[in-house]
This record gives structure tokens, C-alpha cells and sequence, in this order.
């Protein structure tokens, strides 16, 4: 497992939808079937990052992971149907080849892959900068590629294991109260997290937090944000800095429902091989009030209650 | 081989040396001992990330890598003795038990270790972020973490099959023109580079081109700059933007005489296992004019023909 | 009138106080008398920006602004003496001539001065860059120059108006709830605002709210907030961008007791001779909702209510 | 004399040049007449900023200025016309009222003006930010407003005499050569220019150097150089701070072939009415290495010499 591939969404609002991730974070349409639309950030080298497909609610349609080699996804599909959890081939999506279906405990639906299309420039949009896939865009604050996605939990404990242990994940900071756990940060690269797992505190199952896309330029949120405000999407908190995974965030809804984290900076990066997890027990004065918001506005209730059902 | 650990640079200005990386990068000395001091930025994990040794003249002492486990670090060491290279273990040093030294081909200085000593902050140090080993100092423009080395060499492409097949590194970029290979950029990491090779202009051997830290916010290069001008740190280039790595770039020359880079940004980070080398060819216009510098002013001469000396 | 000249605080806590403009703003001490020390941000031209006095409590000592000619000067005082405000000259301090002191309506202690002395850099700290007037320092988040103050009011519409006719000063921003004026913005220049009135809903009369520093950089706050995390200053609110005067904020206490307003940008700049003042009618709802905060978490209770005595 | 109200520039590639200002610097076009397009920035308050004429070669058409009241306007035309530079009224443009034109000593065409219409914003573009006259757009990277001209002049001396003793404008840095004038920074306002006037050096008279608009977020700018970079337009010069007038600056071409300069931050502000004048004379070294470029790269022998000419 090497690498967050892509995200499906649900949105009833596909004009709203995509308004936001085109004309606002500058994403580009690389193809349109049926009633999905496949979307790229400038710096995203594969056919796509985000898969928008219209339904009647928002919710979330799946996250794909690409594995490091076909034998490294072979040993994690074994993996998956040894644990239950696997939910079988299916033949591909533009894109991409043959993907495993699988379910986290908690219920997500997620795929691995290997084989992947690379996104390939027309010829107008060809950067004389060989390291970027496509010309920055002109339009709204671009984002530059997908980082992470956070899923609510029913309970993290078991959906983080699942993480560590049949995914190959690594368990980079955790947030606990005393013995519960309320929050994973794992990642499979330097990144503090691919994948966040947080305790949804409505009890509910399987439910989508956000999706993250990466600016690395502070003043990116912040001009953001100015647009936001002036275009009427929903700013729900930031910009500001986490504690944990020190990130410098912005959550907003996209127009059709789904919260969507702009990450301004790039936290910090862990290269230590023998890393020792950062654990903040909220339980203590300084961790309740230093994980969650290092500087800025404190996090509204929503933050904990709203997420999107899985399919 | 998972990270650069530290590096071991000479001086014969130890009063002006420490003055820069203290008061104006803000590294904090953890060390002295005989001639050397030992210094860390304050996300560096580890007792040190520079050590400076006081000479005649200014030199590349050694790059030291940690392994991921003591059976990486066996294993390499065998590839390195294989390679006739290695130079024996040495008992360690303060942060660091035993290392192997081995030379690149070129002649350059490094050591393989596994053992290392964490920095803990003394109490008034500690920072309440968690994930932070001590807390951000007040001093300049404080630098974050050592990002990377670069390597002049007589020959890049023996050098850069050493990093790849008998230390592990990935070649992500790479800069040719037709059939000779001018520099190289590889990593073990999502980083575009933890070492960079670049053919020396002038013949020599085994020299050092340079060592970078990193902030990850280009304000910050921006504020350096105006410091260094300030206080007559002379800055060799930038601020500006590599088309290679697409690094936010500047140069200066720490008053010892060794060059130093500070990384503004984070470049790009790669995440796709099937990464195609990045191959800039500079007999082609394009390449020519847009890999070294995306935007800014140009290199001058030195950067092609000065470096410090191997010990 | 036209141009604030500097501010006199009180502290019970000199110490403290002298730290955070010191070590954590940057500020350099030009004197010290008595039980004051006098202060100049980096690019200050003048003697001093603020004096801090020890004292029980904290409160605001005066405001001082400097008339544009002796002759401007005399004008004004024969006014503030026809409105039976004035108190009286006193022949001068460190760093200034005479200076005609008088109260605003609601019972502020300010100043009016002419001559002035200027900052002369000791070789050391002198600049080459020459429209500076002295080297940026190494300390801190080093602020570039006093911005404005902030006066809390029992009413603000005849302490707006003595500001208009009697001193000069223009209104550029206004904040009312139908008829009820709520906050005034005026300057004699291009800024927004060199003086900010605002109604103090504990009904107090002649307390101060806060004394604003100048960064020019949005970066500065951010990395300003992250000491103050770290150094235990208490931020109140911010950073974040307030509609009104476009002003991209932090609020902090000073060890003393004193908010401190630091300012990330330049807001925006009035060039219009015939300026319609922005009128926020709170009674509105947008008006109501991007008037205090255009983005970012919202105000506390305190920013209306907590504020220093006068003398 | 209170404000540059807007410019007028001629260019023989009108598609190329409206691209520029409007998809690439974001500026919005309020009108078209004749050969001629009228464009405002984001935060420009009245009709227009720019007007662009279609012509065969590109130049100066005029600067315009508006004065602080009618009084003003009757002066300021009787001290040109008691010199000798008035050219006489014209009945007024698109956006504004009667206009007296006339000719600095060097040649350039400007007008004096004080009635003018304001922009309203159609409700789509209505801010909600009651301070901002329009939505910030989501093309490119907007510039806020129009900020300086600068102007090559045969020689400077008298040309700055002019818009000191005529205009009212006071000299806030100049740049000399022992004896010899090499340029002149001059505002009515604090700001450290409206109008810089500097020696051309091939000697030629009336022509025009550059129109700058203003971000004030530093960032911007190395937004805007990617970009530039891109969609292949030209940059001279820049990112760099020059040491005169403290600008974080960039020079570009627009395809039209007029040099644009875009202001990062706000330089510094000059508040002090007894301001005396920076005098930069690069007989001596350090006035020499750090008047032009105070950190950056050098600037090109065209900045010396290209220019646009008069009408």
C-alpha cells in the first residue's frame, strides 16, 4: 500500500459540485460517463483524484489505494479475504485496471489497485516544468494534489489495527481519552497521515469525514478563504493549525455536502524509521487544549457530528 | 537507507559558523566536544542533524544515513564491502552508536548507522506541541529540519549507480545533455532528493556542493534574505525556483565558506511507486533554459565550480 | 495632525511586559528613566514608538500624535482650548519637544507635539539599506513600526466628532446598529484607520483597547501566533481577517494587561478625496456577519469588554 | 494633487494585451469604445484604471491624476499653464469629467482631472465586503489596484523639479551619481511614490518605463512568476526587494510589449510631514550594490533602456 489513488464522492448537487472544484480549487475535468465526472489537480500525475458521481445524496462512493507492485496487491487482497473483508474484482474504471473491493470494519468502501493511467497533457496544457503533470490553471486558488481522506468511526481501535496490520500502515499520532481512543493519524510515506480515523460521536457507522487536497502555500488558505466568504461557500473552521499532524487547515462543504479539508502548509514530515507514535491524552489540560487547535478559531460541534453515509 | 541523519562540516571560522547556524538559523548547540560542536533544528528528532569540527579549511567531513534496522544496516554494509568501498566501523559518536564508513566513488565520506540518541528538551525547551521535539526558538529565522545533501562529482553516473544499487536510493530527476549526465536527484523518500549529484565543473573529486535546511515557507526565505543582506552573509542565488525539484530556493556561503541551501517550500513530494525518472536534456532549449531556473535570477559561475574539499 | 507618534502604557508586570516587545516583537530599547523604558520598533524613525511605565495597574499613560508644521500645531491647540479640552503644555519628555496635552471627550490623555527627535543607529545597528533605520534584528517576530490605537468609548459618536473637526481626522468606516453608533475608524492618511473608536459595552469611560503594531506579511502572524503558543502569551483572537478595515489581525495580552493588536497586512489604502465612508449596519444581517469577521473564528466576549483604565 | 486616478498605453496586440491584464492579472473590463477597453482592478474604486487603445506600436497615451477638489484642479491648471505645459481642457473620457492636459518637461502626456465616476458593482459582483467595490474575481492572480507609474526622462532634474514645485509632489528618495541625477521617487501621499522618474539612458525623451498595480501579499507574486513562466510572458526582472523604496517588485512584459510591474508588498510608508530625503549615491559601493537590488537577482541592461515612447 503506497498511495492514496483517488476518491469517489456522492453529491445531489452536481452543477454546485462542480463549480467548487473546478472554477474555486481549479481542478480539470478528464472525462464525464454517465453520471460521474473525473477530476485532477495540476500536480496529480494519474487520469484522476476525485470521482463525482450525481445521486440523490451526498455520501461516500469509495477511496482507492494503489499498492507499491501486482505482488505487493496480492498479498494484501490475501490479506483482506482472510480478515472477511473483502468484497471482490471489479474490472476497472477509466483510469485504472482491475481493482479488490473491500469494506474497513467500520463499513467504508475502499479498492486497491495496481495498474493506473496516467494523466497525459494535450498539448496547450503541457508544462515546460517536466516535473508538473499539467500547467497550473488560471482559475480559483488550485490545489496542486489529493493528500489524505478522513473517515468517522464507529470505534477507531479496531479500524485503526485494521489499518496497521492488514494495510501496512503506520501509526503516526493517536488521540485518546484515559483508554478510549478517539483518533488515529496513519500513514504508509513521510506524510503524518494518508488516512485520519476519528470517533464519530453520533454513534454512526461508516461514515466519510473529509477529503483533503494540498496547497503547501499558507497564503493559498488564506486566499481561500477571501473567496469563500465572497462566493458564499460554507467556511465551517479555519484557517487555522493543528496540534496534531500540525496542519494548516480549512475545512468547507463543497456545495452537494461533503467536507473538504485545504491543507496550507505541509505539517511536518516523519522520516524517522523507529518513529515513537505521538500520543495526546485529552485527559490532560495541555493535550485537550493543544491537539485539536494549535492556533486559531475552535472547532465547531459540527466538526464532530457531520459526515457522509457510505454508500 | 531511510534518512539523512547528519552531516560533519569543517571550518576555519568556528566563531562566524556558529553564529550562523545559531543567531541566524536558530539551531540550537546539544554538544561540544574537543573541536566539534553539535547542533539540531528544532524539529530535527535526533541529538544532532549538523556537527561542526573546527579546521584549516573548510571541508565536507561525512553524511551519515540511518537504516531502518539493524538487518538493513548489515545488508548494506555487505553491499558496501562487496563494493570495496567500506572503510570499517567506527564505535560511534556522541547521538550515534556504531557506524560504517564508507566512501561514495567519487570520494565522499559517509557513515551507515542504526543506533541514535533522540534529543530531549529540557524542561524550559519542551514545547506543548507534542509532535514537536522543542519548542521554536526566537532566535533569527529559525530553520526546521535538514532536508538534504548535494554531492559534486567528477562523474555523475557512477556515483548515481552507487546510491541506486548498492545503497537503495530512487533516481526521481535527473539533468543530461545528449549522452553525458550533468546531475542527478535521488531519493529514498517521497522527497524529490535526500542527495543530489552534480558534475563538478572544475574536475575535482569527491568535493561538496552543498548542505539544505528546511522551512517549507517561503516567507521565510524572503525574511532570510533580507537578514543575510543585513548582517553580510553573502548569498550565492535566490530567492528563486529550480525547475528541478521544483525546490523555492536560496544559496548563501556560511562565513566558514561552506555553501548552504534553504528550502522554501516542500517542492513536490512523489508518491507513485512506478516513478518515471524525471529526464531534463539541456541540448534542447526548453530543458536548457527551464530546469535550473524556473523563475528568478540565474546561477552564478560558482555555483557550477565551488565546492568544500573531502577530508 | 498626521501621524501618531507613540503610545505610553502602564505595567504591573515591567518585566514581563518588556519581554514580549523585546524578545518576542523585536522591539529595541532606546532609554530607560525613571520607571520607564522607551522603545522603537525596527523601522520607527522616531526616539521611541511606546514607553512603558511600572506601575500598579495596568492603563493607558497617553497617546501622542505629531502636528505637521508649529503652525498646524498652534492651530489645534486653539482649538482643543476653545472646546475647554485641553490640559496644558508640559515641555517634553525623552525623544520630544513641548507637547500640549488634552483628553478626548470620553476622558483619553493625549498629546499633541511637534518637535521630535530622531532615532540615530549606533554603527552596529546601523542599515545599509538606507530608507531603514536600523538593522532588522534577530529577535522574535520583530515588528516594522506603530500602526494605530484603538480607544474604547461610553459613546463613540462625540468622540468621533471631536476627532473629525477638532484634530482633522477623516472617517472612513463606521459601525452602527440603526441609529446607535457602534465603532468609528479615522486617519488623517491613506491607512483605514490611525484611530479606532469602539463602544465599551460595560459602559466605562476613557479605557484604552489596543495598541497596534505593523508587520506588512501575513506570515508574520502566523508565525507570531505560533510563539505565542508556545511562550505562553495569551492570543485572544485571530489571526484572522476582520471586514471592517480589512485588516488581517491578531490579538494578544502583554504580560501587563495591555491587548496588543498585530497587524498581518496593509488592509486596504484610501487614495479617494472624496471618500464616502463604509457604513456596517449590524442591524443587517450580512452586515452583521462580515463587518467584525470576514474570516476566521469569531471574537470573544472579552473584546468588548475587557479594556485598561485611563490614567 | 491627490491620487493617480489611471493610464492609458497603447498596444499593437490588443488580444495578447487584454489577456494579459484580464486572465492573467485579473482585472475586469468595464467598458469598450472605439479601439479602446477600459479595465479597473478588483479594488479599484473608480470607472476604470487602464485604458487600452489599439495602435499600431505600443506607448504612452497618458497618465491622468486626479486633484483633492475643484479649487485644487483650477490651481494646479494655473501653475501649468503660468509654465508653459498646458495643452488645454478636454470635454472628459468614459469614467471621468474635464480633463486639462498637459506635458511633463520631458514630454509625457497627463492629464489633471477631479470629477469622476465611481464603478458600481451589477449585483453578481457585489462584495459583501462592504470595503471592496466588486468581488475579488477567480482569474489568475488578481491585482488589487492601480498603484505607480514610473517614467524615463532625458533628464531628471527638471522633470522632478516639475511634479515637486508644479504638482505638490515631495521627493522621497533619489538616486545620484556625485553630481548627476540618475532618478527620482515621488508621492503626495505616504507611499514612497505615485511617480518615479529615472535618466534614460539611451537618451531619448517623453518615454514611458512602467505601470505598476499592487498586491501587497508577497506570495502573489511568486504565484503570479509561475505563471508567467507558463503562458510564456516574458519576466525582466524579479521576485527581488530593491533597496529604494523597499519594494518586493517583478517586471514583465505584457505581449503588448509595455512593461508592468507588479508590487508584492507595501514597501514602507512614509508618515513623517519633516520627511527628509533618502539619497542614494552610487559613487559609493554600498549605495551602488544596494540601491537597485537589495536582494534578488540583477536587473538586465533593458531595464536601462527600453521604453515605450510618447504619443
Amino acid at each position: 500500500m503506497v498511495q492514496l489513488a483517488h476518491v469517489e464522492i456522492y453529491t445531489g448537487d452536481p452543477d454546485g459540485t462542480l463549480w467548487f472544484f473546478k472554477d474555486l480549487l481549479g481542478l480539470e475535468e478528464t472525462a464525464r460517463e454517465g453520471q460521474a465526472v473525473y477530476l485532477r489537480a495540476y500536480e496529480d500525475w494519474y487520469h484522476h483524484s476525485l470521482k463525482i458521481t450525481e445521486a440523490k445524496e451526498p455520501g461516500l462512493g469509495h477511496v482507492a489505494w494503489r499498492c507499491a507492485s501486482p505482488e505487493a496487491l496480492e498479498r494484501r487482497v490475501k490479506a483482506l479475504e482472510f480478515k472477511g473483508l473483502g468484497e471482490g474484482w471489479i474490472e476497472g474504471d477509466l483510469g485504472h485496471g482491475p481493482a479488490f473491493r473491500f469494506r474497513t470494519p467500520d463499513g467504508h468502501l475502499m479498492e486497491l489497485l495496481f495498474e493506473i493511467e496516467y494523466y497525459e497533457a494535450p498539448l496547450e496544457k503541457r508544462s515546460r516544468l517536466k516535473n508538473r503533470p499539467s500547467k497550473r490553471p488560471l482559475r480559483g486558488i488550485p490545489v496542486r494534489r489529493l493528500d489524505h481522506v478522513n473517515c468517522f468511526c464507529h470505534e477507531v481501535t479496531p479500524n485503526r489495527i485494521f489499518f496497521q496490520d492488514v494495510l501496512g500502515f503506520k501509526l503516526r499520532e493517536q488521540k485518546v481519552r484515559g483508554q478510549e481512543e478517539l483518533g488515529a493519524w496513519l500513514s504508509v510515506s513521510p506524510l503524518v497521515h494518508e488516512i485520519g480515523l476519528m470517533k464519530d460521536s453520533t454513534g454512526s457507522r461508516g461514515r466519510f469525514h473529509h477529503i483533503a487536497y494540498w496547497y503547501g502555500y499558507p497564503q493559498h488558505l488564506i486566499d481561500l478563504a477571501d473567496l469563500c466568504v465572497e462566493y458564499d461557500i460554507r467556511i465551517e473552521a479555519g484557517p487555522g493549525k493543528h496540534g496534531t499532524t500540525q496542519a494548516y487547515f480549512m475545512y468547507v462543504f463543497e456545495p452537494g455536502g461533503t467536507r473538504v479539508e485545504l491543507f496550507g502548509d505541509t505539517g511536518y514530515l516523519i522520516f524517522d524509521p523507529t518513529w515513537r507514535t505521538v500520543v495526546w491524552d485529552v485527559s490532560n489540560l495541555n493535550d485537550l487544549e493543544k491537539s485539536t487547535i494549535w492556533f486559531g478559531g475552535q472547532l465547531p460541534p459540527t466538526f464532530y457530528t457531520y459526515g457522509v453515509p457510505p454508500v
